[in-house]
């Protein structure tokens, strides 16, 4: 069942340059992954015309915007960015920050 | 930021006569929800011929049926059911199960 089950503990990782990004699925219509943000690190504010997306907040805490509003979330919320909508998230905590990720169509 | 952020928690309930659904948000290329199973409840097997679909365990234990293949899984375990791919959950567990679900393109 490796094919369609795994566990998102053994996918985080780190890069010292730039926010970790890895795919654990992907199909036609959906492309779900990690984005792992170190402290300091930054997913900058974009937007996807024609792609909604998701995060949920794994571990850690990060400062979300969203249109234009801006909110600090941790474990257990879930940030909704439809197509069009510009969004970005900062780590200014003292943790990781993990993310669930999730975006449609896939890119 | 209500438009934009919620906590899951805020969101799950149950059913006494069949598993609880209800939907977080929704645009034009994904939905994203909760399934709540409480102990003993099931979602039969089913498919999806041209939606990609995501389950995320957030709490309790779930026997998830994938394709020709079934295992159990708990808190950080993703599940992918790709379009056509028939799937189902099964709650056999003592506590609540509570599963992030998000399917693409929306019903």
């Amino acid at each position: 069942m490796a094919q369609y089950l795994l566990s998102y503990r053994d996918r985080v990782g780190a890069r010292p340059d730039k926010f970790y990004k890895t795919t654990l699925f992907s199909g036609q219509h959906l492309m779900l992954g990690l984005n792992c943000l170190e402290p300091g690190q930054v997913q900058p504010v974009h937007d996807h015309a024609d792609q909604d997306k998701f995060y949920a907040v794994l571990e850690g805490e990060g400062v979300f915007t969203v249109g234009e509003e801006e909110q600090v979330a941790g474990p257990g919320i879930v940030v909704w960015a439809p197509a069009g909508v510009p969004h970005g998230v900062r780590n200014e905590g003292q943790q990781r920050l993990v993310l669930l990720m999730g975006i449609a169509p896939p890119p």
